[in-house]
């Protein structure tokens, strides 16, 4: 098969690849009918995170099941699946708590990398949520976007307690701050306030929810927040960055006793403890435990509640996976989908 | 009438001091029946944090109204009251959503002096609580660790979230960590794990309802929680230090989608963004919003439910003030109580 592998900063390439084989009994082979670049994959095209050997990329997908392993009982070939990027057990004490990405026989996907033709799933009763039907090719993009950045947004709202009626501010506008906002209005938030000052966004943040945008960022941000309720800050706030200027912008943003929901992939970040104490704020987040989720939101898009597919704006053939990158380092794109 | 003033570190002197009065028409002066030193006011006595003009000390106290100001409706002269380290008006909406101690109108207690003879309490009918009759001497020492000590506990497991049946840690074996383990109690843990290296501590976390006592601390500590907890952690960790070590080993002991409550004040503390993201812990603490709670700790001691005050292994006359700090700072006391 041919799929994608990053050698180097800005350089992915689109090369033959070996097919996946099931390697345990738990494991499901699956074709990818789409797949997709993620924010977090430009840390390593950027170079922040270090490559050092041509590595396949990838971690978001849905597919028709091709095989199962011998011990696989809730997942049958020709199912439509989708699955998150950390394989899970499903039966842990940490994933019956909810917290999947942190089960304790978890596995990273992207080692399999994803953007490619085929994929080898572990654990594929535990990770994979099949629809209730074939979907029809214009649901696939939302469905797509429940492998990673719905259910990310999703979890950071829920890690931010956004409650009906609440004020909800969202540091971030990349798709991942976007769905944010989306599961804010979905969750009841009364005000949700996105912070961008992109155009496209801003458009598709008020098209998702958004009552309220705000362009200024930092201290700046923070006060333009404050002026917006009644100088508390917001009860919640979804931090969809992973930067130190994000992040203290998410914690400065919120009201004593409010919630800050935090997702975007910490770099650098080092968090001033006397700050912390006195702001009053709670603090959760991390790897969105996205298959906690999945029923739910797959449930919400089958029946056409919800649109998230409208954060991929730039649709490429596999092939031109490179290009997906381009464009979304140079913030042309939001979301690239790439189809096989 | 006199009182305890810091002059430097190690130096408290107990000497004259003017008697307060009302300035504000919602203030009320009490007569203190008892007051005690703050493992926190160690801080100032021990140089960490800067004294830089003779400053009276004590924010812990419990007494009877002399008088009120014009406004003051609820609190009236001859009640027996307590109050917290911070006056709040408890009706702001942060009050309202229970986080006084960041009250809009919020002032510091400590700025009167509680360690003398008289205490004027700002926002009275807001700050302080009356017990249903004037106490027995014999309910003094309980009511005042209702104040701070106990309230501060009681936050810090309210904020780990501690839930019937679960699992709770505890570091930090003072006042707070102790009455940490009361609260865990009495919130229905199931398993309570004091870390402690000091016998007496030990003895009386036990008394309090700890069922195990983990006497290691660092990766150590941590690694024994886990070999308590299935190799998870535990669901709710209490921190009551406030040191770097004190934070990570809280942090680190408790299980991935688990709650740390911190409420030991936060010195030269960085936490690292990206082993906090990958943690899945909760966070919550900072000033202990101990009005929130007081009717209800005010109940059960007046019931009998709680013994709180045997936290107070030294009772001393307010004028050896001094040697109250001293025994604190040199570990011989848990906590010093002052009687005027």
């Amino acid at each position: 098969m041919q799929g994608s592998v990053i050698y180097g900063p800005g350089d992915v390439r689109f090369e033959q690849r070996d097919d996946p084989t099931i390697t345990e009994s738990t494991d499901a082979i699956i074709k990818i009918s789409a797949t997709c670049v993620c924010g977090s994959d430009l840390w390593d095209y950027r170079g922040i995170n270090q490559i050092t050997e041509p590595t396949p990329m990838g971690h978001e997908y849905c597919g028709i099941v091709q095989a199962v392993g011998s011990e696989v009982q809730q997942v049958r070939p020709g199912q439509f699946v989708i699955g998150s990027f950390f394989a899970s057990d499903n039966t842990c004490a940490i994933c019956q708590a909810g917290y999947h990405t942190s089960c304790i026989h978890r596995q990273f996907i992207g080692a399999g990398g994803a953007q490619a033709e085929y994929l080898r799933v572990p654990l594929a009763d535990g990770t994979l949520v099949a629809t209730p039907d074939i979907p029809s090719r214009e649901l696939i993009p939302s469905l797509l976007a429940a492998s990673d950045v719905l259910g990310t947004g999703w979890f950071a709202a829920i890690a931010a307690e956004v409650r009906p009626g609440n004020t909800v501010a969202v540091v971030g506008d990349g798709a991942v701050g976007l769905l944010g906002v989306l599961a804010a209005r979905q969750l009841g938030a009364d005000t949700i306030i996105a912070m961008s000052r992109h155009q496209d966004r801003q458009k598709l943040a008020l098209d998702f929810g958004a009552s309220d945008i705000v362009t200024t960022r930092g201290d700046d941000g923070v006060a333009h927040i404050k002026e917006l309720t009644d100088g508390l800050g917001a009860h919640s706030v979804i931090e969809a960055v992973g930067t130190q200027e994000s992040m203290m912008q998410a914690i400065r943003a919120t009201r004593p006793g409010g919630h800050v929901g935090y997702v975007g992939v910490s770099h650098g970040v080092e968090l001033p403890g006397q700050e912390l104490f006195y702001s009053h704020v709670h603090l959760h987040g991390g790897p969105a435990p996205v298959r906690r989720f999945l029923p739910e939101l797959i449930d919400l898009i089958w029946n056409d509640q919800i649109d998230p597919g409208r954060v991929f704006d730039l649709n490429l053939p596999l092939s031109d996976v490179a290009e997906g990158y381009q464009a979304m380092d140079q913030r042309r794109a939001i979301k690239a989908l790439l189809w096989p």
